[in-house]
């Protein structure tokens, strides 16, 4: 999406490729919203770090990060041997791999680009190959969000005031987003709305990134500290909710997404605001059963205890603004910190797809529209 | 309540008198948790901007200094004439007036001394009838707490494990507090029972200090994110909610609390969990209709950019920890910032009172029980 600079409006990926310098191109996400750097990896350890480190993060961006550090990595080879060529691919595709462990779309972008690679002959063929699967990989990511701003669009009236939880923006895919894409396809079709950004402790996503991302759009918006939403739902200033999701349930249409989603999901219900959920395919799951089967991560408790950010004015001695933790409790207390929740389906006004927009209790009976595969 | 320094426990009160140097005695609530400290104001002034910077806050709490600090400045008076002696009266009644211009409770506890100091023929006498009605209204102040306590305690049986919502403890009254106090009777009782904290974004007041009273108390507690309760219901974690508030409607049974306290309302009546809400007399308000007419204070937008706290280790350069703010999110998005937000009785199980526990609905009813002067 568009990201103005001094001044300067210039459209931007998540994630990117440099062929000329063989270097993904990543937004430098942990400096948000307080600065905007493209950081260039030089080679598949800087890439696979820059994952680790989350300098990029969100399912869509991960896939392509890790389909461009495969073909980054193949690309560097030099010479003809298919075996040790081979070898070379393995140990790359095994560093990316690790990682970020539980990052299914990780996996998942780089058998893509794998299997394409068996396609080619010759090892330059192969690294030709591997780069154009990488860009497949992100091109699509691009055109299904794309398709989700299409159908999600027309939920969104003059007007409106929409409330979103985290980040499922652009800056969690190659570009678009999926909660966000509704509102970017309506700006574009002259639509006025304003949008209010769930702060979404204890990682700030939705302060830091959300926010950022629709100033940048220029999208009216303002930041609300999660307790807010219940407040301004009963006094009928929320319309709509919109979010994205981690994985939802093809067979129960629950939906997992970033802690606190639930609760929104819930005070939404009883104030009768319909609530929708931003999804790409690759998201849903066919397997899984039960919600309650759904494996809820539970993170270090330092985040509960404090927050990232940039000191105050005052403290900016150097030239950039220093970041900073700041801590606001004693970490003597103890915290609980469950990353994700799940919503159940009745809460649940539809589900925005690539394919259209469906109730959750109707994913599995479209399933073959959605992409499952018996 | 008690609190360990270096090994050593004490007893202290939020708010005290120190007759010899004529003081006023305060928890330095700002620094908690990362620090214990006792501030004593050396005159009327220095009370008032004790208020005024929230070095206390809280209703009882605020009540009681002004009560000592009226107390305070009449007794610094030197001499014998009445009538200077009720002008310098009526200037430390007005200094503490305006501390804190929205707090009802400073204004009521200022009467109740006032009133008493007219019983007094001499300066001498009013000096001391003021100190003794200060420490008359503290006193009442703790007995009532208590009172909510042992009411409040038969909710609480051996494992239950309870949520609350911002700071109503002892640091929010003289002593004791109102949604603490059933936690710290059923502990005198010899139960044993876990607290989750609301971290209370965005003045982390659940975080910061309802987290220090219990760790003082070594009740088991945890912080946990504002958007961590609903996951923890749904997965059966949580048996009783107890919070406190600011304003009860006693027409109605509606109930103002800092923002939040709504949305955890909603919730446990969708799970079936006990929602309570302890309070003292002074905050029923018998006059108005709906619960639509109570004013939300909005506050300043920095608060939701970032978070108070202090630097963590690696910029601790001097001796003690340096107290800073960061900011998280950009300025220019904006922000909404609710301080307070209205729970409907339908969503309350019971008031705890220091005059027993009552349906939110019955308090019309029960009114002369409950201190209503028609």
């Amino acid at each position: 999406m568009n990201v103005t600079i001094r001044g300067r409006t210039q459209h931007f990926r998540t994630v990117a490729f440099d062929t000329t310098k063989n270097s993904v191109l990543l937004v430098e996400q942990r400096l948000l919203p307080h600065e905007f750097k493209i950081v260039a990896t030089k080679d598949f350890h800087e890439t696979a770090a820059a994952i680790r480190d989350m300098i990029v993060r969100g399912a869509g961006a991960i896939g392509a990060t890790a389909a461009y550090g495969l073909a980054q990595g193949a690309r560097a080879f030099r010479g003809s041997d298919l075996k040790k060529f081979s070898a070379h691919v393995e140990n790359v595709y095994q560093t990316l791999k690790v990682a970020r462990p539980t990052a299914v779309d990780l996996v998942n972008a780089m058998n893509d680009v794998r299997r394409e690679m068996t396609r080619g002959k010759t090892v330059q063929e192969k690294q030709s190959l591997a780069l154009a699967a990488a860009e497949e990989f992100a091109n699509e990511d691009v055109h299904h969000c794309e398709e989700i701003g299409k159908h999600g669009s027309k939920l969104i009236r003059n007007g409106l005031r929409i409330l979103t939880h985290c980040n499922a923006g652009w800056l969690a895919f190659v570009d678009v987003g999926t909660a966000t894409a509704p509102m970017y396809a309506a700006q574009a079709q002259g639509k006025k709305f304003h949008v209010f950004c769930d702060e979404t402790r204890p990682r700030s996503q939705g302060a830091t990134l959300t926010a950022w991302e629709l100033a940048q759009q220029k999208i009216s918006h303002q930041i609300i500290a999660d307790n807010a939403a219940g407040h301004l739902m009963q006094r009928g200033e929320i319309d709509l909710v919109i979010v994205g999701s981690d994985r939802t349930l093809g067979r129960t249409g629950e939906v997992t997404n970033k802690i606190g989603t639930y609760t929104k999901a819930v005070l939404a219900a009883r104030h009768k605001i319909p609530f929708y959920v931003a999804i790409p395919l690759s998201t849903i799951d066919w397997n899984l059963k039960s919600g309650l089967k759904i494996p809820i991560e539970e993170r270090g408790e330092s985040e509960v205890f404090g927050a990232w950010g940039v000191l105050a004015d005052g403290h900016n001695s150097g030239a950039k603004r220093r970041r900073a933790f700041v801590r606001v409790a004693n970490p003597a207390s103890g915290a609980r910190n469950p990353g994700f929740d799940v919503t159940p389906p009745e809460l649940i006004s539809g589900i925005i797809t690539p394919a259209g927009i469906f109730k959750p209790e109707e994913l599995w009976k479209f399933r073959r529209r959605l992409g499952f595969a018996d």
